[in-house]
């Protein structure tokens, strides 16, 4: 019995998951490596979105059905959101510019990963906040400049993060989410888009 | 007053600008070419948005404030949005997800665009609609694989558009506000991200 529980101390089971930060950690760890481990075309995703022309520079967009886990999915119900130029740019400033909707599309993948995965390591997360912000040239999409890019020339997120662990692990859950965020991964390497006009 | 007449056939004074399809086209005209051309120091803004996490994978962010035309900015209100997962992906399904977002900004962005353009060029558009879709392979941001990446592999966004314009005119549109959308410019390009936490 002694051997048996020195053999436990050296290399003591893991302790099974338990729901953390209002994520169902033992959900999240059995979905990602009981169920797709073994089944990865239940990984392939489709999400969409549909936009329509309101009047000016301000349009909304709905989301609601997406693919995945080998089928059709739906929000619990549809989601809609506008985008529209601010009063200094001639818009109307019914939403936010399209431009900061990557700004917020950013801040939540980055948010929801450290959640889970500070769930999944143990950490206990009493606030997450942060503040993003990018740089832009207007020369470029004004067509002033021949040099000047018409997006951010670069982006900024810093997080505030506050729970029951060290300085140190805290900021480990936040470059785990970084490198595991497909948003970040789409903004800073960049992906193809096709653009095309149904006739 | 013959000659006269047959010198502005052949090379007619351009007609001004007239507010059309909800923009002030005036306002845009002489916004780009009568005042950021000859300052162009106006043109540099900076866009920013602050985000909070509520629980799970659940966070909110909200945009107000931004730097631009040489002076501190701001929304005529706060905007706020939701981000989370799906209830597939283990989430509460409390809004659309960070990868949602993206299909949102890159439409809103090409569609103020389309609108922004037919004004100046004349045309009058009578419905744009557009639907945008993105391919993304979950094995990455799940850590099962080491060579499929976190983001999205591919997007595609197909427009509707209607207007008093022959179709090629339109389309012209449409591929002239993708040229210069700032949206279009970071997804396919990239830009660099730095991600910090505060001490």
């Amino acid at each position: 019995m002694q051997t048996a529980t020195v053999t436990m101390d050296v290399a003591p089971k893991k302790a099974p998951p338990i729901p953390r930060n209002g994520v169902d950690t033992p959900a999240v760890v059995e979905t990602i490596f009981g169920v797709v481990a073994n089944q990865p075309e239940l990984a392939k995703f489709q999400f969409r979105a549909s936009n329509q022309w309101m009047t000016g520079t301000h349009s909304r967009t709905t989301m609601k059905g997406f693919f995945g886990a080998s089928g059709e999915q739906a929000h619990h119900k549809d989601f809609t959101a506008d985008g529209d130029h601010p009063a200094v740019l001639c818009g109307a400033d019914q939403a936010p510019t399209p431009v900061e909707w990557v700004l917020h599309a950013l801040a939540t993948c980055l948010t929801a990963g450290i959640a889970n995965i500070a769930a999944v390591r143990g950490v206990t997360l009493h606030r997450v906040e942060s503040k993003v912000e990018g740089d832009i040239d207007l020369l470029g999409i004004f067509g002033l400049s021949k040099t000047v890019r018409n997006g951010y020339q670069n982006m900024r997120i810093t997080f505030e993060i506050e729970g029951d662990a060290p300085p140190e692990k805290l900021r480990e859950i936040v470059e785990q989410s970084r490198a595991r965020s497909a948003v970040y991964d789409v903004i800073t390497n960049g992906i193809p888009v096709e653009v095309s006009v149904k006739s």
